[in-house]
């Protein structure tokens, strides 16, 4: 018999699938909530089938966003804490590695804004694409610490989350100029800093985010402006360490150009892919919540945190 | 009294500047069309009236779009080529001119296709932006020569020209991959030339076009993708000759986003730049009617065709 | 019947395609040369005769290296010096337009030779691929001048063209260093100039080598050392005017494996492309006996000589 | 007295010293493999003896190819390895270290490949210099994953290791193109990655590797094409820690030249250096056994492989 | 008998050579003025003594700055001019093409500045080296249009002719930031154009101009800045039309050094070039009085100018 | 009361803030050396005074150059090692951890010299700007390893450095040849290193180093040169970790221009920052006493030898 997923489980894994929750931290942070639910509502009646239920809970999460290397992690964390003989042992345990979780990944983005703050010096102009809670959190700290800043915002078709960057520079009283894509290179001109987040790290110094970030990042190397990405730990993908690459998720076309339209025109291939890679020799530095790093040192930043072990134990867990 | 304009005309400019009539050629074309119905219909009574009604009509016409350069070389052509001491001379003079451009600009487009399609292979693979009838030329010129292309198209945003692109090239028999601009790096691989249009082209060699251009171009120099120019010689710029730059025409907020939107999102500054600037080194060859030249040499062109005289005689002859 | 085509001619063919007779100079020499020979050996009865038999020379010869700018340069100025109404008429005129294609063919060596010359300072070290009789004159003249030069030759797989030059600047008293092809980067360190010669000059600012040129040239670049190319006026390619690109003429495999060894291997593919292209970003300046020109400008150089007309009139001529 | 040394191990340092033994894991392999040999075969009758055997064996084998970093390390590896006071336990010893340094190697090798398999994709084509087994263990796995991939091969003169490079990856069922080294920047273009060996790796992030590697990674770079370095880790050279050089071996003149060519075309300097050095800006990632790294980071791994001690342990052994 | 040469010239002489007179424009005019003196004043009986006294006049005035092309071209041009049978012929036409020439030399100085003008914008900031009339007539030209400038100014070692220039700027109104050479990088940042003076330049494209003028114009290729040079077109060196290339003065150690200060530190070799080359790809613009050019173009104008003839007029002359 | 500061700590500081005492060891050593001298004179009564008067020397030394790195790292480690209960025991362990440091400094720049004097060839050319005795010990032990080294030195305005260094460079017997900042690209053709110090590195692989550095580090990427820093790890700036940047200081604008002069050309502003930063990628090697590292590395040997902990230490002793 199929265990038991609990609807807000289901709910939430449909709003990372659909995008309604979306940047790295939330999605691990709802996924980590989820789990939490997930055991405090179970009535499952033995270890096991409290077991098969949480795993179950995790698979769900996990197969809406492959890419999306923070929720792996995330899972990661609570199976791993998970532990004890009885039901009541094993949800509250499972409850608390959530709270854990919830509670660092928290610090751990003022951590990162502070450091990324840092780089940032009062009446300095970025520019940014899609949306990063991990670059607001540097501007929020930097906009803290008394400095001015201003910021040209691409929209970032197809989702235009652009807008959402926009609109919470707003709230932190940061004066907005909203453009195209397109229109990103005649803008560098007077831009201090590029800063963007990360979908995830690579171990060969690679960014994978958002498509645009690779072409904006090369029009920044060749205009001189340094390009910061700002991106939690969590983003270190340990499969790139045995050289696996970073799936490119490829969304609904339709996202890009309705299904009249597209007859219209004389039925076009649309492609969509969400991301792509921005190859180290491209990027100033990596800020995380432990530091600033050059992008080609990032390998023995995962080493160090992951280990030489490459097995994904949240796999294992699930199986 | 000022001098009546003809309807034809005012629509026309009308269409102009709402980029329904767009393209500089068909802008151009247009243009003298519109001056021919000006002169047909006009029921001036004398040869001054007639002159100050081509005249007005020649500046309402120029003034819709003060950087598509074909424009004021069109408006050129056609007052050079008024004259006469009746109305009737003028008229029948004026219309001839007309005529002959018309006739040239026609020939012209199909002498650039087969230029351009001779740098074309079969089997090649090509990336546009926005929506250009020189390239199209080009790829009509390939595809009778029995060549099999496949065109990446992106779409342009903010006015969406690469749906027209799409449409045209699928007229043609040409497989199309439609794709946001942010994704044209990632597209970039597979591609053997990047082929685009141009607004104007500068005497330092460098290349107005629809803004996303620079930065595609950029792009394409890094991955060692040839980025060709197709442009008519009327796109040549004489005032830049002496210096002066081209102005880039700044457009409506709305196209990039709603009032409403707008508002949700904080207000922020909105710019829609039509244009942007390609410096001559990261083009490869400007396709004309008249063969084909590296960037760095078409000033030279420019000093065959047009001379040293750099005082646009257009706008004498308006005021 | 078919017009007679004296040995002389078929000789040269063969030795032209086997490349007994290399370097455009030479081809065009001994092509130029062998036209007289049937011109004067000819024992056709009428003038239609003659032409024909004088036609069909120029395409067995055109046809052996379709690549080799110089060739139809060569038969060319022949042809369009034949003329004349009676048979000894034409084999007069045609004999005359040789010696004056010869001679002015040796000269225009020389002062090409005066030319590059002048680039050189006593001391200086130059690195060379292949063997061309260009780029030879240029240090020939530097060595009467009483500079002393010395050169790093790459041996040129796989003909070995090197050794030639090799032989030859031993012959002008220049010390010579032989490296394989692989070892070009490691000896640019203490080089002063990159020079070689050019199997065709394109519109567009490309120069057509022997394969090997274009990866030289980017590692000379990379590391700062000049590239000169060296080449007559006779190798700008009129047809690439027009957008035409140079065709790259396939070899033989057997001069890279013989079968047996190919049969030893695993029966690999072998592609043996006898030139490559040399963007002109690549390319500091082309010598030529006119005076030097960078790469971008000598567009405007082939419009001088050629015109903007740009059907190739020695194919008109044969047909 | 001289110590003895065993025939087998004068054979073996022969065939290293004339390439009949190539490639770096065959050279340790064959080395350690030559002193068990050595440690069986020895009658030396006292400790000492048995230790000076071994350690001039270890001499004799090392002085073949100083620049083959894995020969030291082997060496290192066995001689550290051989311990006891009697004659029967320092031969035990030492056979049982060259069983576990086999061991390792054998497995490291295929750890390798899987690391660089993850790095292909299906349908890939890759370019390759020289021969390296830990590309081909890189290609083997991939196959073994059902990827498809092709390959165009460089000769690689002047000993044309790409004929066994296309003899194996034949057998592996991959089609191979054979190319002169010249060729490289032409088919650079379909290309996905410039994958080669090393034969040492240095501090900096420099690759040194047989001479052509550096002009081919500039080029790929230059076309955007990733270059990846699959290198054991007993490849990483540790006196490059304290700043020392590579030196590079140069070779015979008369693998480029016969004596009778060379006295024919002028009796040019010769210089046939066997390897070049790649500068870490160029290489995209470097495989090894323990994951793939940026170049720039090898330096740390080195230091947690052999620590900030620099001297050679095994030239401490032998003196 | 050695013909007199007037004090006058000697003066004039003497402080090109001591750099009181400096700057192309202010060479030429002071060379031109001088023969006029020398012609005025001259006490000659005969038209060969006023010949020879004029000739010696100009080669005295020629042999101070040998890589001022100005000075050569100016001395042409009134040498040129001198004709006529009797001594009182000669002086009238000598000081004649004198009046001409400095007349011609004045207005091309404004005409230039007006092209120069049209490149820069209200607002702009330009950084500059050395000490150049013609962009300080550019400058000049664009203050008068109304546009408010700011300026970056090296002070140019060893010489500090870069005070000259802040002062100069500073009666223009445009406010200087006055830094060390070495700064140039640090404050590239907020600059618009990096704007030049040439002291010749060559038909390969290359810049001849003071010393840290090439350093400059690297570096602000590498941050995407703008590098114009504004010359007259007598700075069109047509010796290097055949390959020539441009000597570079040596100047005197104690410019850089004094005797005492040298021999305190160890007697150093001190060497004092007084120019450097820029290649023309670190170029953007080359600003005329007759247009602005890339500098790869540079070479057909002066084949317009000059023709293919490139002996130089001036030396047989004087002869 | 105000703790009494030593007359000695007062010079020091002076010499320090007036550049008479210059280099970063030289700084640290002297700033060692002048607690040991407060220590030591100190007349304190209680612990707690002397603890105040130890704190408000070091206080007054830190305060003199804020962006030397090795100042605030020499006064941490002697506050860190003062201990004890009694003003003696205070005494005695200051001083005994003054000692500790300048021996320790002494040898770090000694096994430094070794590592870069390995990169070093006989025969090698180096370039350097301003003074650095890292550099210094580099070519010290090179030459003392019997390599004959030569070199360019750059003056280094406004305070002319390079003469310091061209004097050692000829006490240790190297040839000299001095030229202006501006004269660097002209040289660096000969050039095999340019060798820098450092006066602080970041996390990010930046080098902050004497005005002038990184202009000439872009130079000499562009021609090929490598460029190495020189530093001891005490140089390496721990705030940089959490993406501090490092500050630079403004000096006298006296150094440049006096004030008579200034006034006489216009009174400009005049700026004088003392240092620039090198972004990692012109950067081929650090060279510390621990080996040589990629720049890109370097934030790993920073976590090894100051951990995460990024609030630095001096501050909180001072309090």
């Amino acid at each position: 018999m199929e265990p038991h997923v609990n609807p807000e489980v289901r709910r939430v894994a449909d709003d990372i699938g659909s995008m309604e929750i979306r940047g790295a931290a939330k999605i691990a942070d709802a996924a980590a909530a989820a789990l939490a639910t997930q055991a405090k509502e179970s009535d499952a009646s033995t270890p096991e089938a409290f077991r098969s239920e949480i795993r179950v809970a995790a698979r769900t999460l996990h197969d809406t966003r492959p890419t999306a290397v923070s929720l792996p992690n995330a899972l990661r964390y609570v199976l791993h804490g998970m532990e004890g003989t009885t039901v009541e042992q094993l949800r509250e345990s499972t409850v608390a590695a959530v709270e854990r979780f919830r509670e660092r990944l928290e610090r751990s983005q003022a951590d990162l804004g502070a450091v990324g703050a840092n780089r940032l010096k009062d009446g300095d102009r970025i520019m940014t694409h899609c949306h990063s809670t991990a670059v607001l959190a540097c501007v929020e700290a930097a906009v803290a610490q008394g400095k001015e800043l201003t910021a040209v915002v691409k929209e970032t078709r197809p989702r235009n989350q652009g807008h959402i960057t926009a609109e919470r520079l707003h709230e932190l009283g940061v004066p907005v100029t909203l453009v195209v894509d397109s229109a990103a290179r005649r803008y560098l001109n007077g831009v201090d800093h590029v800063m963007v987040g990360a979908d995830s790290i690579a171990a060969d110094g690679s960014v994978i985010n958002k498509i645009g970030t690779s072409g904006l990042a090369v029009n920044a190397r060749d205009r001189g402006t340094p390009v910061v990405v700002a991106a939690q730990t969590f983003k270190l993908h340990p499969g790139t360490l045995t050289g696996h690459s970073v799936d490119i998720e490829m969304r609904e076309e339709s996202e890009i150009v309705s299904a009249e339209e597209r007859a219209a025109i004389g039925d076009p291939t649309v492609e969509n892919p969400a991301f792509d890679v921005t190859p180290p020799r491209y990027v100033d530095a990596i800020v995380t919540e432990r530091g600033q790093f050059p992008p080609e040192s990032i390998v023995m930043l995962m080493r160090e945190l992951f280990g030489e072990n490459t097995t994904e134990p949240w796999l294992q867990s699930v199986t």
